[in-house]
């Protein structure tokens, strides 16, 4: 009882982690191949319903002609259904559990009949922890009889069930399996939820990379690409993004999205832990605003009582209270808001910021030395706590590993050094770059590029930005007013972190205010301005760092849509 | 020179710990006490004035009449200020530090000049560590000079400083300051932002109970309560609520607001903690969704590219996504929304959401389980890790201790069971209450009252509420459908969480939204249902958290407002 569904005769249902099948069309590949794969659905398709037809007949006829002994040991679970036997998990399972019965829950991610009396069943838990499973009528007619086995085979996929079974050794490793030296051997099994009819998007298609980027939201008209339960497998096509938020259940399923999840996860822990150590205070900053905080495009705005109100677009100013108020250092994580209406894999209107805020005590590079440790650490603790993760995410999307610097050897290059690099050593046409203007997306990447081949890392900072470049509170150089204590921090040469230090002195921040442009009795301006004039606050720096890009750019997926839980753009609020 | 100040024959700006002076107006007692202190104030202005330009006079005449051998020493600092010395900070001075000479900075909490040749600075840090400075001018004119020393002592309240000083033990302990062993005798002084000429709040103030909890946004009109300066001290009144948040450094400034912080923080870390160690994963759940998830009342909305968007009033839907796409267990923390005109101590328009949601083996009961061992581990790690900070916020918002219930004598009553509890041994006007209808605030602070005499606690649970009470995803008793698998946890008699197990079966969901007289085709109805559609979705329950709440009635503060970093009402959205 231990051949691999993968050799079966039969192979309707093969593992889903086996090599796809030949010939198989892929995404790219439309015309001829599709209409194809439509004639061989619709064949598929008649045929399933014919089996389930006689799977019908034969069971009605043998409920008729013989009493069922094991009746009791299968069917659909009641609020009252338990199993009496060892809990276990596929995580967890051991020699210690060999021929020994347990019980354990699951999806059913795979199953077949193999000729009447007998069929194969894969059970997934979280992370993709897969067993098989198989059930066999007894001789006997009990535990397991050929009904039992008829409709054990015939559970729909992602159905959740409850099974009791004997650990076995499978005759030789089953291979599609993370579990590949135990089997089961089912002896009881309740169905908690069936999964549908059809699979608004298969497990097979979930894993895959994403086909195509364009999102509609569900009932904008857009069709949907059905996928029949039962055709499971390899044939499946890569499914569009569309397809996959608008199936969020089966699109959390899959592997790589709870591997992209646990790495995001493990970024926003690290991000907490190395700070925690460092001495920093966490707090919690506001998405409800009175007036926005930085200038007033791209602001979401809504009725708010008498008045109105806006959704923050960074914790800025908040970060800043934290400190006039006495605190050392500060960080918060939490969602910030850009109502702009940019439909591409970089842009998101909510995602989460990690932020943080510290006194300086004799210069901004003391802030520069924190965050520059805070990434480093991030990075490394993503290299030893989510290899697992990494190398499954990348099996799916791959990219080349995120190169770091060696110890000691950090980048830091001032902008105008970046300016002088892509002149002296980029493209033909960056060779006019100025160093008073800041750089466009394409100049950084081919910065990045640049900083790659010569310092071997895909992680540095840019330093000393233009004054023309950066906010009103950011103070500048006093050596050299044409620049600020400004800097980003880019990863495969794209910015991640911006950040500087900030004006404490009322005075200061007023002449800059002015000298933007901006009226510092404007709302919103006012009562920032009032904070640093209503007690002494020190000098002090941080910066914003995007999760999502993080994450996205760590892993380079093709977009930050696959990085967030429920991305939100301007063609989609739901799930 | 360790003469406390308390004992200086001119206690003008006697030390903020102090206790208070005799005859002191209370916030409460107006009238003729009110015109005393404001004549009071006056005169201390004249005063005041008088003595500045006195001081302003004896330093033109020092600086004209000889040279001032100190004056390296002391001044405004500049970008290149620095002082070679090893910095401390006040929470880690000791015994290594006596007679070296040290650097630190901090915010000047009290100061007074002692004839012409010295003064005493009270220095404070973070969390409210303060110690006593003594400068005194060196026979020599330096290090330290007499215009030094007036320079100094004239420095404004709240301005933040960066001193050089040698340590010293006072000649008694400093009973003022909570560095009470050491004192710093200073000999350089810079001062790194000023303080204004006269705070909106004053320390001692923000660091008194609030007076009045109407709240007025800065601009509104309302008159602000400005303390002059230089009379800072126990004569200070408290302040309103609304002083405190437009004075947003100053509040938070205040030890009690840190502590009240800090307390917050921990919870927040204790929820995290806990649930990570029993195999939960953390997920972000969206602000912006594209429906109203639970009714549509008290909604925030807004226009939102084409269409408009809502902020989400709970992680409800979301967190059994999570489940639904293959999580045993979740939780999350993240601001939740309420557009309710409820201008109450008890009301905020966003606050912190504390949610878990996780897989159900054999029973909702395991729900429960989890969520009182969770709200015990944040009770008792309150109870050891924050001792000080309770201790300092009961000094100043003074509460009977939590009670907590000993070990296995956890109270859970059924709904039923407490409205029985009500009738028979509660108030006159509670011997009628039904098992039918939900509490009332009132109802449930009876209970509160009634569980806390009988079985000792101020946690408890309530379960099995009564079918009308809870909402359509709610699942019902089934041995008894007039109540539901559905709880509430309670402090002090006040419900903190709400909770229950959630329908996993989309039939039985659509039949119950329909008993509730919803369309199941409505928008976001509709695509919750399509989850439990889209594939099987194992039994599942949880609950919600108001971390505002705990923190507040854990300490049984006057108003959820003091425990919010940055409280939202229909009237402030400000700073």
């Amino acid at each position: 009882m231990s051949e691999p569904p993968a050799a079966a005769p039969e192979p309707t249902q093969a593992p889903a982690a086996a090599p796809p099948a030949d010939g198989e069309a892929g995404p790219s590949k439309k015309g001829a191949k599709k209409a194809e794969a439509k004639a061989k659905k619709e064949a598929e398709k008649a045929r399933k319903a014919a089996e389930r037809e006689a799977a019908a007949a034969a069971q009605k006829a043998a409920s008729g002609s013989a009493e069922d002994l094991a009746k009791d040991n299968y069917g659909d679970a009641t609020p009252e259904t338990r199993v009496d036997a060892e809990r276990v998990t596929l995580k967890n399972i051991g020699e210690e559990h060999l021929d020994k019965t347990v019980k354990l829950r699951g999806w059913i991610q795979n199953s077949r009949m193999q000729g009447a009396k007998m069929a194969f069943i894969e059970l997934r838990e979280e992370r993709a922890w897969t067993i098989q499973g198989v059930i066999a009528a007894s001789p006997e007619g009990k535990p397991v009889s050929k009904q039992m086995v008829k409709w054990a085979g015939a559970l729909k996929l992602e159905s959740f069930i409850l099974v009791e079974a004997t650990v076995k050794k499978p005759l030789e490793p089953v291979k599609s399996c993370k579990v590949s030296n135990y089997e089961l051997h089912i002896t009881k099994v309740f169905c908690i939820a069936s999964g549908p009819e059809v699979l608004g998007l298969g497990l097979n298609a979930a894993n895959k990379p994403v086909a195509s980027f364009e999102d509609e939201e569900p009932n904008s008209g857009a069709p949907t690409e059905a996928v029949e339960n039962l055709t499971i497998g390899e044939g499946q096509p890569a499914a569009s993004l569309s397809t996959h938020l608008n199936n969020p259940a089966m699109h959390k399923r899959a592997p790589v999205q709870q591997a992209i999840a646990d790495v995001r996860m493990r970024v926003r822990k690290l991000f907490a832990q190395y700070l925690d150590s460092k001495n920093f205070v966490q707090f919690e900053a506001p998405c409800l605003i009175g007036a926005a905080s930085e200038g007033g495009a791209n602001v979401f705005q809504m009725p708010y009582f008498d008045t109105s109100a806006c959704l923050a677009q960074s914790p800025q100013f908040y970060k800043q209270i934290e400190i006039a108020g006495g605190r050392k250092r500060v960080y918060c994580i939490g969602p910030v808001f850009r109502a702009e209406n940019s439909n591409t894999p970089r842009h998101l209107t909510e995602f989460t910021g990690l932020d943080l805020e510290m006194e300086i005590e004799d210069s901004y590079t003391e802030v520069i030395d924190m965050i520059e440790g805070l990434m480093l650490h991030i990075f490394r603790g993503l290299e030893e706590q989510c290899k697992d993760e990494i190398e499954l995410i990348r099996s799916v999307y791959p990219s080349e590993p995120f190169m770091l610097p060696a110890p000691g050897k950090e980048v830091r290059l001032t902008f105008a050094e970046g300016q002088k690099l892509l002149r002296e050593e980029g493209p033909e046409e960056y060779r006019n770059v100025s160093d008073d203007e800041d750089m466009s997306t394409p100049q950084e990447k081919a910065l990045g590029a640049l900083i790659r081949k010569k310092f071997g890392t895909d992680f540095y900072v840019l330093d000393k930005f233009p004054e023309g470049a950066r906010p009103f509170y950011t103070i500048e150089d006093p050596a050299n007013p044409k620049v600020t204590n400004a800097y980003d921090f880019f990863m495969r040469g794209q910015e991640i972190l911006s950040g500087g230090q900030r004006i404490h002195i009322p005075s200061l921040l007023e002449d800059r205010i002015r000298k933007k442009g901006i009226d510092p009795a404007s709302p919103g301006i006012k009562e920032y301005v009032d904070v640093f004039k209503s007690a002494g606050v020190p000098p002090h720096g941080g910066g914003g760092i995007g999760l999502d890009r993080v994450v996205s750019w760590y892993l380079n997926l093709p977009s930050v849509h696959l990085s967030s839980y429920y991305p939100r753009t301007p063609k989609r609020l739901m799930p």
